[in-house]
């Protein structure tokens, strides 16, 4: 066991963020070697003079990225990390920017394509679960309102004329800068492309790229697979582990375009860490023409530690197409979303697609870019966050009556859990017996492009459009039904 | 020469409109013969005590649809109507019907993809003759700005929630009613898919149709073409004649898909016969899988008698796409295009693309939906109709001097008219000799899909988007460089 000598001497930033940065530091410059095993959180606690609550938190942290690997009743270890792929050396930098610009740390973009298999039936509940969706109740139209009159007012009617066929050059330049800071993603608006949705901008992609193989995780998003198979694109599910996508498969399946959700994969919740995402930065360098399709869509909305850094950010090869939306951290009916080209990609796309003109309104994208560059779209993401994690904390509180039958996963970000059964009960079972007492749960089946190896008895709980009431009443009734 | 008597009995109807219809009618049923000569103007007018105007007016519409032919000193004669497929029967009462609820006859929709080859160059010019653009000058802000203050008042927060993947409901009705009364497309809200804009409904039909051969009028519309081109359709140039598109040449490309402008073509200003559009339509029937493609995007602006119905009104067999916008007839940037689909294909979208979320923003839906409704569209129309026509009708009185050197085309309808020399001067020394002076025209050339047969010398003048002192001071500059 090491001795760690971490100064906390930045006023600046708090305890947890310097022990988790010292750290991570000393695992990617290679002075701290693989395996190495880590003091214990008390140990260390003791000796910095600082909380165990705050050296856990750094730990935590650096679990979540990969640089640490905690071992049940031994402790924590220092993760191999081969190829150490340059890290956007900004990004740190960056994310303090941020902070002094008024972003929270922990404040990040994300999107969800709108329709999902598992859009829940209306009113077909009287609590539903569905794993889509989210708190509209809160949406800022007050804000959405007066930025929109403000934009007809002082249009200049040319407002109303064909645009940027990328879309406006300020709505990008205020984009860049928001994931500049908040993702770590370092772009040039000339890089990025507005469109109005995630699916349009897919197709653009589809016509960029051509129908190439695309390697999806199993289980994955349905709707982005829907998608790639209706553009011809020939898809292949490769299997997860606990880091993600299983590497030997996605090799194996010769794809050349792996489409991976590395902050928060959908539906597991999985957060890759920082050594699968330099094999996949590493399997993508490998030959041209491979890509990686970074749909990072939820990320803005973690209840732990520092925000995860985009997969994007970490690219020095030009291999990462990022897809951002503003569906969840807005709406979903505003439509609009972005795509990050890499270089190669950007000049094809200005040979072969530029001439075709921006889906998204100019009106819509001026109210979107005042939302963004006067701080409203920061202080709505606070407010979102905080209501969340609320929610998110009153959804685990009240599965507490539940934790002998069934484990909790992927809670630390995004707006559902999973439950999965600790006994064999087939998961149509407890969706029976759910939908019979009228709540709607989702199950973690539909989300697989080939049948899983074994039924797991997994449902997925959203939470994001449910009130706090809501939540409790349908838990109690899911702890009554599957007690049976 | 045959006596007509028409009974001018219609209160309600102007007589010039009774005519045509008495006509149109006699023809169509067969009572009157091909080839057979009508009265002379003169003659009819003091038969039926009307004005010699009015019998004109009647006979250029009858001649605009292609049931008249005018021979040159010789009269108007019937024409051949060989395969009369059903016209729908209640475009007529429908005409009525929208004259009652408040539409002008000649009040149409319309439509534009926003980007053309003939862009032009901002500001490389003192007077652009851009032939696209529109009057944004008189955009009714006021009433958006309203329409906008309201909705997002009203709102129901829901309307940021995802919406109808076709588009909500209420705005497909809306265009239903629209398309009804004006167009004479009798359609269902269910065979309406709305997006934003005309090209990503291509994209989408692409989709739903695959990649069939699809032919083109040559010249036409290039943005079309570079689409079609980009999602990898075999594109076939099929030369026109007076009426249009040839049927030889159509049937020998093999193509499965004719895209065509019937009730104005761009770039010439062919209005197609009603023969041609018979022909077509039957072509179309001949095979299953071959449709017709019909771009209805400028109707609405029309100077001279009734409008032009649409080639869907007359498609008894579900062969007609039609593909409608508001990019002209609103503003290009706010970006609402419409598909209106065939059962075969409608069928064929709720099985393939169903899954596709709107591109549309729920909040502008509705905006538009209120614009229709509440009869700011008319009204709009009507305004920007009588500017177009006054912007028009300066812009040939300015012409007058160039009449000896040009022959003028494609002057009744529309945003832009064509000056064809009548001397052998190339298309390239008019363009230069404008710029050089600053005001840009566009050669027709450039919408060639394929070199025409021999170079005509001729140039494209819009004109909506200059105000009619522009517009007369731009042709007096070209009166005198193109004298030299």
């Amino acid at each position: 066991m090491m001795e760690l000598w971490i100064p906390l001497n930045d006023k600046s930033a708090p305890a947890y963020e310097q022990i988790y940065r010292f750290i991570k530091e000393e695992i990617r410059q290679g002075r701290m070697a693989a395996h190495t095993r880590l003091p214990s959180t008390r140990r260390l606690s003791q000796q910095l003079g600082v909380s165990r609550g705050t050296v856990q938190l750094a730990y935590d942290q650096l679990v979540a990225e990969g640089y640490l690997e905690p071992e049940p009743c031994r402790g924590y270890f220092a993760a191999e990390i081969e190829v150490l792929l340059r890290l956007e050396e900004n990004r740190t930098e960056d994310a303090a920017q941020g902070r002094r610009d008024g972003f929270q740390a922990d404040c990040h973009p994300a999107d969800r394509f709108p329709a999902d298999a598992a859009e829940g039936g209306g009113n077909r509940f009287q609590v539903d679960f569905s794993p889509r969706g989210i708190d509209l109740e809160h949406f800022p139209l007050s804000t959405w309102r007066k930025l929109s009159r403000e934009t007809l007012t002082a249009a200049n009617k040319s407002l109303f004329s064909s645009g940027d066929p990328q879309g406006e050059r300020g709505l990008r330049e205020a984009i860049c800068r928001y994931l500049r800071s908040a993702r770590g993603v370092s772009c040039r608006p000339e890089q990025m492309i507005v469109g109005a949705g995630s699916e349009y901008l897919l197709m653009l992609l589809n016509q960029l790229a051509g129908r190439q193989a695309i390697a999806m995780e199993n289980p994955t998003y349905k709707q982005a697979y829907r998608v790639f198979q209706r553009l011809g694109h020939p898809v292949f599910p490769v299997p997860m582990d606990k880091s993600g996508m299983e590497m030997e498969a996605l090799r194996a399946s010769g794809a050349q375009i792996a489409y991976i959700m590395p902050s928060h994969q959908y539906p597991t919740g999985i957060v890759m860490p920082v050594r699968r995402r330099q094999e996949l930065l590493a399997w993508a360098a490998e030959q041209e023409g491979r890509y990686i399709l970074e749909d990072d869509y939820d990320s803005e909305f973690r209840y732990r530690g520092r925000p995860i850094p985009s997969l994007c950010g970490s690219d020095a090869h030009g291999k990462v197409i990022y897809l951002g939306t503003f569906s969840k951290s807005v709406a979903p009916a505003i439509r609009v979303s972005y795509l990050v080209l890499p270089e190669a990609l950007l000049a094809r796309y200005q040979e072969t697609c530029g001439f075709y003109s921006s889906t998204v309104s100019r009106v819509d994208q001026e109210i979107l870019r005042r939302f963004l560059e006067e701080g409203y779209f920061e202080r709505h993401l606070n407010r979102m966050r905080s209501l969340y994690r609320n929610k998110h904390d009153r959804l685990l509180a009240a599965l507490e009556p539940l934790r002998d039958r069934f484990r909790i996963q992927g809670d630390t970000a995004g707006l559902h859990v999973l439950l999965e059964s600790r006994e064999p009960v087939p998961e149509r079972t407890l969706l029976e017996r759910a939908a019979a007492a009228g709540v709607g749960v989702y199950g973690l089946s539909e989300y697989y492009l080939t049948p899983p190896a074994q039924e797991s008895g997994t449902v997925l709980l959203g939470y994001a459009s449910l009130t706090p009431e809501q939540i409790e009443q349908g838990i109690q009734v899911l702890d009554a039904v599957w007690r049976k």
